[in-house]
């Protein structure tokens, strides 16, 4: 199996590593200059998917897309990648060139070679994916200012009608895109180098819109307030239309739906691809304003309801 | 869950993190004109423990002390690590506590802070550790020269017997060290540094002596020759009451018995606190010889039966 690995991953080269695939560890050489930044996923049968929803190789390139997103949401250029596996019985080997081949696809997407890893026996499926990427300056999540617009890029809430829609059995013209999106999130690094120039705070949307938000807001002591005109106008009819089809309304899977992948901003000036949701104020939690400009808490964390400056 | 991880963990600092748990992703800045060294195991419920083996704080050590042995077998100096743990609905906060006061325990021992990480429910309990060091000179596996020592430090088999006298039920004088190595694996960072500075190859014995020995054989295109009657003196009165309370030929536990984490090199001359078991020659495959210089061939992986210059 590690040599079947060792062939399919050891087709992708990455810059500065010495030594890949069959020792104890991988040995690399890092970029002078520039810091690293290291973050790790793990997705899990029966908690983060389930074999009916997506194929074997779905799951690869879903579960390496979900790690490289931590990568861009710091602005980050993907370096190289580790991938721990726990194989179930079943699987067998043809199942193990589906899921490896559906990580490698993702890997050359992304531009992140796998050059190790490990592999066990498991009782649930589960692939785990640790990946390295160089960064001049990592954007985090608590440097939002008063002021700042929030910038959103990528679709949110599809990949939660796309859920749905398999759940339910939907298929047709309405949640094609949205099962599509939940299968394959979309590479979104490209967005992540325009984010890595400018953005003050930055998250990937994988938990909502709302609660994502609530991250940046808590962590950077301000309050974010989202339009919700801008949001359903970015999501447009793709969305209004699965949404429709699994009988959400679409803000709810904007704000509450995760996994798209996305990326959300602070920032002063336009970034390119990404439109304006929102913006950043005094204060705390994450507030809607719908169009008659009525507002309310959609996440609350950071939120002192005893505040007397209130 | 995150906020618990962080004040423990936190309270270790590793050099060069300027980013650590709470956001997407560590952020590290590397020592300049070193190597990084990056490896990740994974221990799952049911594949390499069982819980009634051992306690969660002791899960939580060995799994830590699994993944840095890999540093310490490329002879490198650990720097920090990242823990994604699949956690089960009845570990609660207490077995969270636990799990995680091991890594930490283990995490001080090694000189390694875990600096970030992921959570995730699961069916099963398992542990990644993802673990960077640094080093000048990385040994591989596949360096071993004919005329090279073969060199040994740290127990081999008795954490198989003391996984032997678990399942068996038996303790007393004569296991309680082999329970407590299996539960408590040692940590072999000086040991590391010291093959890192000479030895040819090297590797930790995680599946046995003749499994891991036959890695660096096959790697180094070498026959390598254990001394039986050495490999017993190794392991002294310790491996052998405990393997006579267990019922098996300590040869066997030496051989066929992992997870103690030892070290094995390749190296022309002695090395501090290591002892000789044998020797690199010309050829394939892992030899045993015994008191009588009669040998048997105890890994036969790179071991051509057809070649014609035997």
């Amino acid at each position: 199996m590690i040599d079947r690995l060792a062939a399919l991953f050891g087709a992708q080269r990455a810059a500065g590593v010495t030594l890949g695939i069959g020792d104890d560890a991988a040995v690399l050489r890092p970029p002078a200059g520039r810091d690293l930044v290291w973050t790790v996923d793990t997705q899990i049968e029966g908690q983060h998917f389930r074999r009916a929803w997506l194929t074997l190789e779905d799951l690869g390139w879903r579960s390496f897309v979900a790690a490289a997103s931590d990568l861009a949401a710091l602005g980050a250029e993907p370096w190289c990648a580790l991938a721990s596996l726990g194989l179930t019985d079943d699987l067998g080997v043809d199942g193990l060139d589906a899921l490896s081949g559906g990580q490698a696809e993702a890997a050359a997407a992304v531009g992140c070679p796998i050059v190790g890893g490990n592999l066990s026996r498991a009782g649930e499926l589960s692939v785990t994916t640790t990946l390295l990427g160089t960064v001049d300056r990592a954007v985090g999540r608590s440097g939002a200012r008063p002021g700042d617009g929030v910038w959103i890029v990528g679709e949110v809430g599809l990949s939660a009608a796309g859920l749905r829609a398999i759940v339910q059995g939907a298929h047709g013209a309405d949640v094609d895109a949205a099962i599509a999106r939940f299968r394959r999130p979309a590479v979104r690094i490209d967005s992540g180098r325009v984010l890595g120039r400018s953005a003050h705070a930055a998250i990937d949307i994988s938990d909502g819109v709302a609660r994502d938000a609530g991250h940046v807001a808590s962590a950077s002591h301000a309050a974010i307030v989202l339009d919700e005109e801008a949001l359903l106008t970015h999501g447009g009819d793709v969305l209004a239309r699965a949404a429709a089809a699994v009988g959400e309304p679409p803000i709810d899977l904007v704000l509450g739906g995760g996994e798209d992948y996305a990326l959300l901003c602070a920032a002063s000036d336009p970034l390119r691809g990404f439109t304006r949701v929102g913006e950043v104020e005094v204060g705390a939690g994450v507030w809607l304003r719908d169009h008659d400009g009525k507002r309310r808490l959609v996440d609350g964390r950071g939120f002192d309801h005893f505040d007397r400056r209130r």
